[in-house]
């Protein structure tokens, strides 16, 4: 069941991502007891328009 | 007011995706009597490059 | 892998619940041709307190 | 810590997404006294054929 | 059509809350041109136990 | 930047939540080179009565 969201700034590599998505499952089942196959990772990539921190665009700083 | 937000592989057909958020919003109006005004599905299509399952991206099984 | 978030009104029974979770997954199913087995839904409900409409809250409707 | 995700149809310009988040982190410090950089806003933008409004497509309405 | 979400700590009044989506609805509205009616705001609470920055739950700072 | 929203069942320890958003921020970090202040973890418990897999409450099965 656990479902894990993430939202990150675009520009990663699919070798980056996917060695990130393996450790995040690793330590939910590790620190959860809940099996991998109840994992599900969504990774979602943003451009720097499209988030902003402390009310700036991350693309204006 | 019931918001949906559905996260799923891409590659539907926009036929299929007319088709489902219609039952889908026929599913909550019938069993919870809210008016289908209410509802609101938003629909986000992920590769398989972002989407992992037991810690491994669905792009490599 | 169709994971469903659903953010809605507090307030229906068990039963409603039950009934629409059931019928939604059906509607995915058969409408974009993945098993059963793949769809997560999850229910989130809300007081009146926490959700807006038009800049006002619900609760003060 | 707010974290503000804002789901739109796509097709505002980048000056209407600058002005918009500096205005929803002034509203929320400022009613609920926090400090700017505690506050991080996601824009999504979809498309028409991703957003259903009463069971229909906003494309085919 | 926009859907926000607010992932905030517990603890603000009603009142801050009233205000909060109020100055957030107008501030998209008056940005992106859309009326006050397509927006809806959720606002979810949390504790500091279930909030985690670098690392720490906001509990344990 | 980095977002992360865990919807996961109700019931862990606040033990098993501070180790796990620990190890969630690290293993981030550790695979696309960002900070432990720019990681953002949010946990969201449910209950067994609203969370669904292949259609059936959780609670049901």
């Amino acid at each position: 069941m656990p479902i894990v969201q993430i939202d990150m700034l675009e520009g990663r590599t699919v070798e980056q991502k996917r060695e990130m998505v393996k450790r995040i499952t690793a330590a939910i089942c590790e620190t959860t007891s809940c099996p991998a196959e109840a994992v599900t990772v969504i990774v979602r990539e943003a451009s720097k328009q499209h988030i902003a921190k402390a009310g700036v665009l991350m693309g204006d700083k």
